[in-house]
């Protein structure tokens, strides 16, 4: 019996993580940020791993991104000691275990509104000691973040007077045009930015083109996925995550079914993008995966001049990784096709 | 202090699900199932919870369905012990997790080809002991299931041939015109059908209506969901869970922005429905949740007169409640909007 175990004998549906490319994505990222003076934060809700967090931090990373509290706690209890939180905090339950995580580590937030600040504030007074605020801003996603210079100022000024509070700077996602602008109509007004944090694996490669911007909030880079690949900022050699299935029925002749829905690859779709369907055969590439049930996934082959038998495994690179670590319990963590260790995904499902 | 904790005091985003209507709701089927004389196998998929198969089984089902065996296991440690897995396995492992789990419980199985066939004599003989087949054929889905009567009769042939299978009947999902056809061809040819096992909420109320079904195999009645409401299957009051968040950001007049987003709420849409958005802001039915990120919801409040306030909690109907509960670790499960316990969703991410 051999001590190793091959990715291919693992019972499938899987999520198996190429540890060499996640290697080559780390290293590459934080060489970019090191050559252009950029610090790196990275976000953890790609891989929701602390290992890679610790990997990522190792490397140079000045800390991590969190998006919720309870990805922090897992963060902080596994050793990582200085997280901003990227989300506007409301009320007194998170501000209690906002303090309790300002009282053992290097704890920020991000705040768009005054209840948001109260909350961060109200941590900060509990917790004895200053918690760093960026206020963000929004750059064109309309999502979170004040829509003026003047709110902006505002939100400042009151953070400046708050107790507990140390405003630190601004931070908005994604890093654009609109950023450059509003970064520079902040400075102009007299405010000194510490930090400013942008964000996006997608435009990564030119965030030393967006002025102002010192720090890069960047998560998806170290997986990649069919996204990032569609939009050119990432190749498929550089998709470290790939979905490791069953052909389970050949039920006609242009159809194959999957033992993998979207329980296990999300209902993501590519945004505005040019690819059908809900992730990639990389082995099939004309193959569409058309429609998914929770437990099914329906695959279209009429374009496809191969096409996969009953019981072939196959390899999918997912729309949007991120929600498919989200799915699961456990990643394979692999080296040249044999399996080097299985991970709890330790911050999945961390919604609070 | 109180003793009691009202929902409305729950830290958000959160699943809540109100027992009084889940009682209702399994009632109804149950007594649905019983005026007709069929038998009720209901399908775990949607709660995913020990507790609420073995109140079905209390009730009155005859039996549990499974998608996977993970599933299948998780149930037969909690004590179920007649479950049908409604899906094609395939390969030595499935044989034997199948193996075992029918070593100490009642285990069926739905097939559609040789592979699978394959599987499951490998692990009735493993086992020592028969294991029921149902023989899976399409009914207009065209998903899994064999697509023609003469398919059908090779399946039964071979399965009778077996050693380790005992031929037990068919399956489809869901019920249709085409399955009354289907079982009259399959019997007309001479074959004994012990169960014709049909499927499907949306139609439940008609499953009487199928000549020749034996069973219902149907899983979102437990909670009901937005779709459900959308095709006239289910009232608003007849949805037992809803996910509760706060209102975390307002950067316009015309926008909120939620802490639920995909991994929270999921990217499931209304299949061809007219409904938009991501789930039904219940008390503000005209705003629109159009846009997700993994953990914000954007919604649209420019057709909605009344509009919620920075920190305001909401409720939300989700589209596709199955997907929900699989997102979620726990459930907290309430009565007249008091916690009466935080349930593990034990079956949840059982995707193997």
């Amino acid at each position: 019996m051999s001590d190793t175990l091959a990715v291919t004998g693992l019972e499938t549906p899987v999520p198996v993580v190429d540890l060499d490319v996640v290697e080559r994505n780390l290293s590459r990222m934080q060489g970019y940020a090191d050559a252009h003076g950029l610090a790196l934060r990275p976000h953890i809700k790609t891989h929701k791993l602390p290992r890679f967090a610790q990997a990522q931090v190792a490397l140079g990373a000045v800390g991590i991104t969190c998006q919720k509290l309870g990805e922090a706690e897992v963060m902080a209890d596994a050793g990582l000691d200085d997280i901003l939180i990227s989300y506007p905090l409301i009320g007194p339950h998170k501000a209690r275990r906002l303090a309790a995580l300002a009282r053992r580590v290097t704890m920020r937030a991000a705040i768009d509104n005054p209840l948001a600040l109260e909350t961060v504030a109200l941590a900060g007074q509990e917790a004895g000691r200053q918690i760093g605020v960026l206020v963000e801003f929004d750059s064109g996603m309309h999502r979170t973040g004040v829509g003026s210079v003047d709110e902006a100022l505002t939100l400042i000024a009151q953070v400046r007077a708050a107790d507990g509070l140390r405003f630190d700077g601004l931070m908005t996602y994604p890093s654009s045009a609109a950023t450059v602008e509003f970064v520079r109509a902040i400075k102009d007004a007299g405010v000194d930015l510490p930090i400013v944090s942008g964000g996006g694996t997608p435009r990564a490669a030119h965030a030393h083109e967006i002025g102002g911007v010192t720090e890069m909030r960047v998560g998806t880079y170290i997986y990649n996925d069919r996204t990032l690949v569609e939009v050119g900022a990432a190749t498929l050699e550089d998709c470290a995550l790939l979905v490791h299935a069953t052909v389970i029925s050949r039920p006609a002749g242009d159809r194959a079914i999957l033992d993998c829905g979207s329980k296990t690859l999300s209902s993501d779709l590519i945004p505005r993008g040019a690819s059908a369907g809900y992730g990639l055969l990389v082995d099939y590439p004309d193959a569409v995966i058309d429609r998914l049930s929770e437990e099914h996934g329906m695959v279209d082959l009429s374009r496809s001049g191969a096409k996969p038998a009953l019981g072939e495994r196959v390899r999918i690179l997912p729309n949007h990784v991120c929600v498919v670590t989200n799915l699961h319990d456990e990643v394979v963590v692999s080296r040249n096709g044999i399996v080097e260790g299985i991970w709890p995904v330790a911050a999945r499902g961390m919604t609070r």
